[in-house]
């Protein structure tokens, strides 16, 4: 039995924990002495999040068999009881870590002498010369737009974990994040409250180059809020793909944001983007960890929680760091999974519990599922489902009348495996990697090479970032 | 069967709670187009908090139950099962209402407009006349404050249903609410970071009139942070009582606060005094509501959960509000049972699992538990426990050779059995809420007129309310 199996920390895998976290505790102990690396010091803080992670995770392991939240791997010839909801771990680690981070990203830099109660009579500023360009501390007002970056996902972590325990219908499930996403938007209401958006050049000459959206720009913002954290969770159900999109969508979105602050002048964007990487590195650190245990063949579950999780602090960086649009061109095979799901979502075709492959217990490899029909489609249904069908976007199968009795469900994940064929569950995941990224690469070349074609600056200038 | 037990809301109830919860959007919608009275605002936001957390209750009840949160009430001829961590229910509407609060406390008093990115290139501000004296708007920096404050609590809670769910042994959880104080700590350090203290009048002289406690006033915090919840849930154990002490503690901070309202000048600590108020109004709607399920004989369980939120909630107040001193003279039955309970914490007692009153089922009352001594105690340890015996502070029995064979269980609810015999639950309850009240109203006198004795100027003007 390898000791991955055993609850417990193999001599190996202590030394190498603790060595990391010692290292990391050492750079940390420096750069609060020093002049302030704020950057280095999240990089530190994230070699702790991991470390703490993998070690939690292992040693919680039966603790969570034990108090009933655990599932069944179906996947598996055995189907072994594995623990479930190990996203809460991560989040909790992550979410403290990010706490501990306060200090180091907001310096304090105005003292105040009060008269008791919070009224400052005398307040003595301190200004500070700003040490390096990339690496400088963060402005002190973006503490609140920080603690309601926090706060959301917080909300999302204590609903998800709700939504795990008490097994919430996805009818309501849906809008969970968009509760998780009210503190982050009322915070910006009192705060911030910019709801301009660049017009695109071709359109300039009809609305201007601003347009105030008002009330729209939140319904906007709280739709991605809902649809980032969902289309995570749907994009799920095989060991490591829920994890592995999400490290793949945040090291890309760190990709972008050293883009801004690696440019010979100092971007002003710059603010946004170090906040997006304060968000992103400890997240990097958690998922890591989470994706030894969750790869396959797992040792853990995730839950929704991680899900819903993952997808929050992408839409904290996105609409914090103001760029929500970019956002989602990193999201493309979520939007595809999405897209293509919906007639089952809405139930133009027949949806079952899970829709997630099947697996083939003689060959050991996951096989598209499908859905039966009981009574045959409806021509207009079937005429669609034979149009997909004919181009390769599903798989049905007729019986001797030439009425359709089964069809492919309707997942990225089955159409996967409609092309490729069966295949074992981590050379999917792996797929399912690959198409992230290439997708991703892709949403980069289009926000940083293609947008010049109709917005109106360079994107990494002065006006694109807005929305 | 009476409408409370099943688990959908009587008629009476529904059209109650529809009308309480329209009267307060009422209120709400009118308050936000208005001049704005947050206090008003705040109360109404109460009344809906109420109204949802009535109704989530009851109908959440065969949902816990079924997700395995549920425990059997011990003190029932019957041992009924019923649904367990119902504080968590009260938690989050909680959240979610102080969210939804954050515009109406925070008025968009600076209108920006950015350069995008969060660089502020033109900041218009906005001076608005003050509307009234103790309903006015609330200072702007102060959100971050706010959001600190919502962020211990999240925290506490996430933490709180971890503890519900795995069971974790005492000696790491009364850890719990040091983790859950730490966003609160983070922000004041680097938002606020006053740490002097007014100096009693007879130790000026050798100290100076304020104290600069530095890292101590930081390590004071944490200790209070500690002591609140975790006290809480030690007068625990009986239905109601949790719920019971914590609406009498909230009700006297809320009369203190008023204290400051109503002074014919505008107090300095008017702010302080409007934040508590505003902490505390909901806590009460969500903590009546609950009350009415846990009151006995209980529907619910209140779980952990609700005692570490509960003094949270308190902490926050009391540390952000600048009043700690005064929040730990309405803690005196916490403060004493506490003490009192040392000898069983740090086993020179030996300490059963639960120290609860036992139930007697012939009578139907509680009487005080023992602690059985399978050897008899240390001669030191008999002599203590005899004196308390004497003091009418334990009750020990002894076999014929005059050795100690059981001694009751220190806790303030054994000892109150002690002192006034066996009694019904609720009487027993009824009994802790008259202490806590006239504690509470001891403590407010202390405050209020014998500080003068000791603290250089009233303690409702200038300067007394630093610590």
């Amino acid at each position: 039995m390898s000791a991955a199996t055993s609850n417990s920390l193999s001599r190996g895998e202590t030394w190498s924990l603790l060595v990391l976290a010692g290292a990391c505790l050492g750079v940390l102990a420096n750069s609060f002495e020093g002049e302030g690396a704020p950057l280095v010091a999240s990089i530190a803080f994230s070699g702790i999040a991991f470390a703490v992670t993998y070690g939690m995770i292992r040693w919680l392991g039966p603790v969570f068999i034990k108090a009933g939240l655990s599932g069944k791997d179906m996947a598996k010839p055995k189907h072994p009881v594995i623990p479930e909801t190990m996203g809460a771990v991560c989040a909790v680690v992550y979410l403290l870590v990010l706490i501990f981070f306060i200090p180091f990203a907001f310096y304090k830099d105005i003292v105040a002498a009060t008269s008791g109660g919070g009224n400052r009579d005398v307040v003595v500023e301190v200004h500070h010369v700003e040490a390096g360009r990339t690496l400088h501390r963060f402005p002190h007002e973006r503490l609140a737009s920080y603690l309601s970056g926090l706060l959301s996902l917080q909300c999302i972590v204590i609903l998800g974990i709700g939504d795990d325990l008490l097994d919430i219908r996805w009818r309501h499930k849906v809008l969970i994040p968009a509760f998780g996403a009210i503190p982050m938007l009322m915070v910006y209401f009192v705060d911030f409250g910019v709801t301009h958006v660049v017009v695109p050049v071709p359109l300039q000459p009809y609305v201007g180059a601003f347009l105030d959206l008002g009330f729209f720009y939140y319904v906007y913002m709280a739709a991605v809020a809902i649809f980032c954290p969902n289309s995570i969770n749907m994009l799920a159900g095989i060991n490591g793909v829920e994890v592995a999109q999400s490290l793949v969508i945040a090291v890309l979105l760190m990709v972008n944001d050293a883009l801004y602050l690696i440019t010979p002048f100092r971007h002003p964007a710059t603010d946004s983007h170090l906040f997006s990487l304060y968000f992103l590195l400890p997240f990097v650190g958690v998922s890591s960890a989470l994706l030894f245990h969750n790869w396959y063949p797992s040792k853990v579950f995730v839950g929704d929680t991680y899900c819903y999780f993952a997808g929050m602090v992408f839409v904290v960086v996105g609409i914090l760091g103001h760029f929500s649009k970019t956002l989602l061109l990193l999201f493309i095979p979520q939007i595809f999974n999405f897209l293509y799901s919906i007639p089952q979502v809405f139930n133009l075709i027949p949806c079952p519990r899970h829709r997630l492959p099947k697996f083939h217990a003689e060959s050991g490899l996951l096989k598209a599922s499908v859905t039966e029909w009981a009574i045959p489609p409806s021509p207009l249904i079937a005429t669609a489902l034979e149009l997909l069908h004919r181009f390769r976007l599903a798989r049905v199968r007729k019986n001797d009348q030439g009425q359709i009795t089964e069809s492919s469900n309707l997942t990225i994940l089955n159409l996967w495996l409609i092309w490729m064929g069966p295949m074992r569950e981590d050379r999917l995941a792996l797929s399912m990697v690959a198409v992230q990224i290439m997708c991703g690469i892709f949403g980069l070349f289009v926000r940083h090479c293609l947008a010049l074609l109709v917005f109106p600056a360079d994107n990494r200038a002065l006006f694109g970032f807005i929305l």
